[in-house]
């Protein structure tokens, strides 16, 4: 689908759209969001800088899509499988999660530091990709037992902190080995939620 | 000490300085950090935008005093009492913590929101406080049987995070009373510590 680099195709204006986001995507392997400019995307598209300003206002607005697309793609993959039981889906979603953290460190720091931009568009990807995570597990959690409520919704959103917090540490300082990453991020869920969720107290 | 509004008292650099970011916490109680300016502060200060100035090179200069004032009273205010057991000193530095908090509402934002900056000094204020309480933590976890190694430092950082994100959520939407949020900020770090940190790993 994408055209080798400096070939012009004739697309429509929502393939070239989706084209120039995957290839932000793709630079973002490499190197942090802040040094993706149009230029460099423009060049590497084989389109003109003027194209570019076609599809997008500014370099702000062509980031904000690209975390866009990163968010939408992080929860395509965590998506918790319907058949598993919720500790198994858990499991399988944190695996998951870890998979596209590893396959995409730049992305996932730019997407959860997205979170405390100064531009509201980027906080909206982020806070919306985070509220979708705390969704799924709210939906989930009376079937483990544990009442939904302020207590429990505070601990969700906490508990994503935490991921979010010791993920970044990990890229940063590889301590651990993957399968002990993984099992932090796991059972803390769990842990926290017997623990700080009371279901005797009213919640 | 502080003199009143529009009086003007000949002071030493050090004290005019400490006045002046003093007066900053103080204006922080009714407004967010991003509108505290250095006409506002001269003004209430009663010295010109020049005096001002001289004490600080710029807008940004002002806010990461402010936020090192800032950072360094909560860390006064929250430190553990040696005497007691590590519980009740966790018990007692959270309630201390939630006190400084409630008074400081948004000066808390704006520490909390620092680590975040495009300003690495801001971030040096935030992660610097951060790193303190964070030491304080591990030192004691020995007393409590709870091995230090990478699991502890990671599982302390996040449960950090974990206590930021929901103190601002609960800022931001009251949701629980002060006495029950007090529970879930202190509780997580034992239930962290418990079931992520286990013993009998190599850790």
């Amino acid at each position: 689908m994408t055209p080798k680099q400096g070939t012009r195709v004739r697309m429509s204006r929502e393939a070239r759209r989706t084209q120039l986001i995957e290839l932000g995507l793709e630079m973002l392997r490499t190197r942090p969001l802040e040094e993706i400019s149009i230029e460099v995307v423009a060049e590497a598209a084989g389109v003109s800088r003027a194209l570019l300003f076609h599809y997008f206002d500014s370099k702000q607005d062509f980031h904000v899509a690209v975390a866009g697309e990163l968010g939408r793609q992080l929860l395509e993959r965590t998506e918790p499988d319907p058949a598993a039981d919720p500790i198994e889906a858990l499991r399988g979603s944190m695996a998951a999660y870890l998979d596209y953290v590893c396959d995409h460190p730049e992305a996932y720091q730019a997407l959860v530091r997205g979170a405390a931009s100064t531009d509201p568009r980027m906080r909206e990807v982020a806070d919306g990709t985070r509220a979708v995570m705390t969704r799924r597990i709210l939906d989930r959690a009376p079937a483990l037992g544990v009442p939904t409520g302020p207590v429990t919704e505070l601990t969700v959103a906490g508990w994503l902190a935490f991921v979010e917090e010791t993920t970044l540490r990990w890229l940063r300082e590889s301590t651990l080995d993957r399968a002990d990453f993984e099992r932090v991020i796991t059972v803390s869920l769990p842990a926290l939620a017997m623990v700080v969720v009371d279901p005797l107290a009213s919640n």
